[in-house]
Formats: C-alpha cells, sequence, structure tokens
C-alpha cells in the first residue's frame, strides 16, 4: 500500500483546482485515506467539485475507478461453469427490464449476477420491485450467489456492504454538497460497482429523457462513452444502448405494479416497448457473453478459448433467440426458478393498493407525451418510492397507464389509475401529474426506443 | 432573521457551481445556517470550491462579507472623542510596521484600533512579537478597548471570539481543503473582521512578492480594489497601497528582534524600508480620518460635520508630520502608554535567544536581491512561528540582517545571524537560506516600496 505519507490532501485538492492532471498514486491515494478516513469528509467535498467542474482525463478516471474498486472485496466468476454477463440501467421511470431480462438471458446458459439497489426518489429500485413477492430475499452472502448463479443461471440480489465501500461513501457525501452531476464522478460511481461485482460482460442502458439523469442525448452519450471506456480499460467486455425515457416504460410504474407486468412480458405478452427493450439488451447479452466465450473460453466448463467447444457455444448464443424464449415459457421458467431459489412464492398473488382513483381525458386527439418524470414523481408521492434512504415503500402504490404516446383518445377515456394505501396522497400526487400529458389533433411521428448504440472505438 | 426552511444548501451549491448568481438573501441564509451548524462543513466546502472557481460579483462579495460581520457583534467607535483609523496588512516577513504605526497616529488624536493576530507558517504575528514584552497583555475586553482608545488612543489587542465566528469557521475550512488562495474568499474574510472591528477608516497594505500571499502584481491590484470596494460598500472609509515584499521588511525577522527594531523607529532611528512605509502609512492614515472627520464630524467630542472645529481638526490631520513626531519622540511616548495601558514595561529589557550562527558571504560585489519567502521560512524554523495554532513561538528566534538589496558585499562580511533557542534546528534554518540571496558584480536599479496606491474610483 501507498503510505499516507507520502501526498498531502489539500495538494491533491489544488492540483485539480488548479485544472492540472492527478497522477495514479495520488488518486490511489486519496481514496484509499478517503475510505479510512484520513482524508476528511469536508477535503472529499472539495475536491469532487474541483473534479466537478475540471474533469478527469482517461487515465485519472480508470484510477479513480480502480481506487474504489481496491476499497473493497472484488467479486470473480470467471470459474463458474457459463460465462457471465450483467446489465445496468441508469435509472428511469417504469424501468422494470431488469427483471424480465436477467432470467430470460439466463435462460440461454448466461450467468447473469445482478446487484441491484433500492429506489430513491422518482425512480424506483429493482429490490422494492421484488420485495412485493411474498418471502423473497434481497440479502444473498457471495457463497449463496454463486451457488445460485451455478444452478439457475440468474440472480438478482443486494448488493454487499463490502463492494466498493469508498463509492458508497462517496456517493452520500455528492448527494449533499450538489457534485452528482458529474459524468466522470457518476461514471467512476457506476463502474467501480459493476467491475466489483465481477461479471465478464456488461451491457449499459443509458436512459436519455425527462425521466432520467441524463436529459439530453449528447450528455447520455458522453456518459456511455466514458463507461464504455472505462469498462474496456478494466478488462469488463462493455457496450451502452442509449434508449429513451422522455415516457414510462411499458404501462405501469410501481412495486409490485411492475412485477406484474414483468411476468406478463415473461408469459409472452406486455406492452410493446418493454419486450422490445428487454429483446434488445437481451441481444446485446448474449453476444457479448459469446465474445467472452471465444476470447476467454469458459475455465469451470473446461473449455478453452479457440477451442471448437468454444467455437459452439459462442455460436448458440449468438444464434439465440431471445423473443422465441419469452413466448415458448423458457424464461419464465427460469424467472420461477430464479424467485423461488431466494424464498420467494412465483404463484403468490401480489398485493393491490387499497385505494385509487382514475384520470380520464378531457378532450378526443392524439396522446403525443406523457411526461416521465411527472408520472414518476407522481408514483412517488403515492407511496411506491422513498424521499430517504430509511423510508419504507409500499408494495402496491403507483400509477397504471391506459394509453401511452401514439394512442387515439376520446373525451372520458380512462387515461391512467392512480394507486396507494395513503388517500392522503392521491391529491399531491395528481398535483405531480399536472401537464403530464398531451393530447393534440393529429398524432406525432413514432421515434425509437433505442436511440443509440456505443461500443468500444 | 431568514428562515432555513427557504433555502436549500445543495441549491446554493448547485447554483454558484454552474456559474450562476447567488441573491443576497441566499448567501445570507448559507452564511448564518453555516455558522450554527445547519449547512454541514462538507456543504461549506464544496461551496467554497465553487466560489474558487467561479468567482463572487460585487454585489455577491458584498452579500457574502455583510454575513459575515452579522454573524457576531459588530464593534462602533462613532461616539467616541476622536476620529479612528485601521490598517491591515496582508502580512509580510519581518513586517512589523504595526509596532511604530499604531503610536505614530494615535500620538495626533486618532484613535488606532488595531486588532490584531498570532502568526501561522512563515510570517509572524504581531500579537506574538508584543508578548516577548514582559507582562504585556493581548487579550482585553470590549470595554477594556474602548477606554484605551479613550485614554491613550492606540490599542494593539486580540480580536475577540465574538467578532465574525463564521469567518474563524471557515478560515480553518478553507486552510484544509485547498481553497484559501481565492481573492474573493481573502477579501471577505480581511474586511468582515476589519469592518466588525468598528474603524471609521482603514488602509490596507497589500504586500506583494515571494514573501507575500501575491506574489504578482496584478493579483495584488485585484485583491486590494476589492478590498477597497468592500469597504467603501459597507460605509468605511478605505484606501490601499501595494507595497513589494520580495525582500524582508527592515532588519529584523522574529519577535523580541522586531519589537527591538520597532523602538529604534520611534526612537528616530531605524531602517529606511521601515520608516518610509510607517510615514506612509501614517500618512494614509492621518489622511483617511481627516476625511471621516470631514464627512461626519466626531460625535464623541460635539463636533459637527461641516463645522468649523470639524475643518480645524481634518487640518490639523492633514497637516500633521509623522515623520517628525518620529523624531521628537512624541510616537515614542504614545508607545509607552500603551504598553504600559496593556501591562508591559516598556523599559524591560527584551530576551534574546541562546544559540546564534553567522552567516557570511563568499564573495564580493553588491547584494541585488534577498528572499523574503526564504528568510520567512528560517525564521520560522527557528523557532520564531508556529506550524499549528497551538505550538508555542520562542521570542528570541529569528534572523538579525546586515546587509539588504543594494549594499555593497566583501568576502567574510556578515550577512545575517541566525538566533534560536534550539540549536538543533540551526542547520534546517540555513537550508531553508540557500539560495536566499545574490550578490552580483554591478548593483541593481533601486525599485521603490510603495508600488501603487488604489482608493475608490
Amino acid at each position: 500500500m501507498t503510505s499516507p505519507e507520502l501526498f498531502d490532501a489539500v495538494d491533491v485538492i489544488m492540483t485539480k483546482r488548479d485544472g492540472r492532471t492527478l497522477d495514479s498514486a495520488q488518486i490511489a491515494w486519496v481514496i484509499d485515506a478517503y475510505t479510512h478516513g484520513a482524508v476528511a469528509e469536508e477535503q472529499m467535498s472539495a475536491l469532487a467539485m474541483a473534479v466537478f467542474l475540471q474533469g478527469l482525463d482517461r487515465e485519472e478516471l480508470n484510477a479513480w475507478t480502480a481506487a474504489m474498486i481496491n476499497s473493497g472485496e472484488r467479486l470473480c466468476f470467471t470459474d463458474l461453469d457459463r460465462p457471465t454477463s450483467d446489465k445496468h440501467s441508469t435509472g428511469g421511470v417504469g424501468d422494470k427490464i431488469t427483471l424480465p431480462l436477467t432470467p430470460l438471458v439466463a435462460s440461454f446458459g448466461v450467468g447473469v449476477p445482478q446487484l441491484s439497489g433500492r429506489g430513491l426518489g422518482h425512480t424506483g429500485g429493482t429490490l422494492d420491485k421484488l420485495e412485493s413477492i411474498p418471502g423473497w430475499r434481497a440479502a444473498l452472502s457471495t457463497d449463496e450467489m454463486r451457488a445460485q448463479l451455478s444452478s439457475v443461471g440468474a440472480v438478482i440480489c443486494q448488493a454487499g456492504a463490502g463492494l466498493a465501500p469508498a463509492d458508497r461513501k462517496l456517493y452520500s457525501l455528492r448527494d449533499v454538497t450538489g457534485t452528482v452531476a458529474s459524468i466522470p464522478l457518476i461514471a467512476s460511481s457506476i463502474m467501480s460497482k459493476k467491475i466489483a461485482e465481477g461479471t465478464s460482460s456488461l451491457v449499459l442502458d443509458v436512459k436519455c429523457g425527462s425521466g432520467a439523469f441524463m436529459t439530453d442525448l449528447e450528455s447520455a452519450r458522453d456518459l456511455a462513452r466514458t463507461m464504455v471506456d472505462i469498462g474496456e480499460d478494466h478488462g469488463v467486455h462493455t457496450k451502452a444502448l442509449i434508449t429513451d425515457m422522455s415516457a414510462p416504460l411499458g404501462c405501469s410504474v410501481g412495486n409490485a405494479l411492475e412485477v406484474r407486468e414483468a411476468v406478463e412480458v415473461l408469459a409472452g405478452g406486455g406492452s410493446s416497448d418493454v419486450v422490445e427493450l428487454t429483446i434488445a439488451l437481451a441481444r446485446e447479452m448474449l453476444d457479448a457473453a459469446a465474445q467472452v466465450v471465444t476470447s476467454f473460453g469458459v475455465r469451470g466448463a473446461g473449455i478453452a478459448a479457440g477451442s471448437f467447444q468454444a467455437e459452439q457455444l459462442a455460436d448458440t448464443l449468438l444464434q439465440a433467440d431471445p423473443s422465441q424464449a419469452l413466448r415458448s415459457g423458457q424464461a419464465m421458467d427460469t424467472w420461477r426458478e430464479m424467485i423461488r431459489a431466494q424464498g420467494g412464492d412465483p404463484d403468490a398473488d401480489l398485493v393491490w393498493a387499497h385505494h385509487s382513483e382514475d384520470v380520464v381525458s378531457t378532450r378526443d386527439g392524439y396522446l403525443t407525451s406523457l411526461d416521465a418524470l411527472k408520472v414518476g414523481m407522481a408514483a412517488w408521492r403515492l407511496g411506491a418510492g422513498r424521499a430517504r434512504k430509511e423510508d419504507p415503500v409500499q408494495a402496491g402504490a403507483g400509477v397504471v397507464l391506459f394509453a401511452k404516446p401514439g394512442d387515439r383518445i376520446k373525451v372520458g377515456q380512462k387515461l391512467m389509475t392512480v394507486h396507494t394505501d395513503t388517500p392522503g396522497h392521491i391529491a399531491r400526487a395528481l398535483q405531480a401529474l399536472e401537464g403530464a400529458w398531451v393530447i393534440e389533433t393529429e398524432p406525432k411521428k413514432e421515434t425509437s426506443l433505442v436511440l443509440e448504440r456505443i461500443a468500444a472505438e
């Protein structure tokens, strides 16, 4: 380890403040010293603001990410009997894609170690959604996770506190110091956790639009490119799709509501946008897994890189048909196994909220826009999300959409229903929905959901 | 008071981070909330870095300074029987000017409420210097200070903890977060304290050169202009001299050593540079006091603005001859009264350090430069200054200079003597002095000590 006496926090801060380049040893030291309390919160806060305003170049960013990974344990699944692939979404409204995607990809023999978080603010958390399934538990030990990856292939569980603790500490600090919306800081935060989680390949779903963190295409592209570079520089085969988040994904926003919709997709139905994105991401993950097999083989299955077996397995993955796997029930079988392996009952009835209220249209025309952020805020106010980390969430709360952009609308037609256990919050939710939809006499030209695909250059 | 719920620290930070303008209410709130702990250290640290990199405009800076003044008590001497004038130096090596200047100006009937600090790093503190006088005490109550201003006219004492507590808190934070060297933050820190101290007029000695905080003329000018603007905008008649600090001031650097030199100046002798600067600053303070009398009269003496008495008093101040007051002993009398009023014995022998070592020249020629910073660092290492606030200082430690830039030098001639009670530190002090002087065959053109004068536009 680097000796703490070799560096001085104020020097490191002033170097970045003045727009000069930090060397890798300085970065390794400052992140390590911060994790252990030798660099104070107020010093890291000043450094974070300096990074926000002066940026980090590619080498600095790799050192920063590596230091965050090195602050904790790093899982490794290269000895597994299958290749691994993981997905990360930067978070959007109604984004339940992880739920059908994880078992879908796993059903083709790819290990999907999906470590997830809880929601904060208007975007929901995957663990919150799954916890609406009776008996399902989010916390697995590393051994349990590894065993489930070998047996089922699919795991969605809580990231352990041992992964990238520096990131956890730094994220809490950024949250209160106005240093969240920095591309290098976001990219290193996401990638340090994903790399520490030990996947061999990674597909990023970078959301862009009103309901997403990145509201314009240019910053989404910048973030995607930055994360792909970090992944590749750390030996994780990484690709990104930039996808539209101006309207909510699918027809439901809320915990149990979204699990129901995910099950519909796994049963071969579901909204076309959720199905489209699930298949697009599955295609990327399968391709990425195939590329990992070609380059490295599969150690735990005794398949060497360059062998006939490796070629065969890669071909199988490249030719896999995710759409067919949704229709045939292949993905649903893996979903049920995955839920059961974590104590959940896939056949249990999911809870409904005790109160609901319909929102109807007051005019005829075409729904030309439905604001993701406003719908997300409404679901949050109804009880689906939390304002502080300690808050509970309501399993049944949320919004069900009966019309999506492009749909023809008539006066009196039901546009959406809000659901909550706390009826006193309905008025505030309806307030959040004010101006959320636009109805015009002519339909707008449809735009595609996947806006761009970013791969290593 | 502003309600804390009206603002959010993260909003304030993000506004400045993005280069937008903070309104006065936001600034008043954030400084007040920080002083009371409702805005956390890490939040203020991020804001300080944002201010460092994005700046504050004149209106923001006035609001920031006002908020720091309002964080504590504000003294007021407008009911005194004399006008007041104060001086602030941004700090230099061998800068003992406050010692002769305060009694000199007071000897003409101007109240000089000189609240001073202790030294940190390579620049000495006025209180540390005076404490080498047996019995002298730095801590006065506001009542004692007021009484001494009425009786002697001259007070040099410790600034109470009640003045601008926000500045004290913010300064400690800036010190560890790389946010010290920011002109708006320096200017508001100095001016908030000086304005809270209640002087009616203020002369700033902004040092420029290797031994000063501002090493180039452009930043010294920027700082001087910024402080003059703040002072004038807060109703304090303010002027600034930018003075050279490339070589140490006078012939001694160290606590008792500098008191001895100050007494020499008060006895009509002393180094020409110390005398020149003392007289130049006295002239500015007397002129400023005259202008205050003309504009506002002297309430405590029953002299109304515009009255014949006011005109007469202003004239007296304008025609006062500080040079003569040094030669005649008039200033020395006030010095002795001032020291006695604070328990000190003006006739006591001052301590000498127990160990000393001479530094001699190894060549002939002209001394063309003597680096203030290096001499300051040497004095600091000898024990004259402190590294941490809690450290003691040695009264006798320091450097006595026997040659100044411009002097003709012969091989073997004594250039300086280092003094310390801790002989083990001599080697490190001599190391600090390496390259401190340059001896050339031709003398350099003499430059003037006062580089510029900055007044309100």
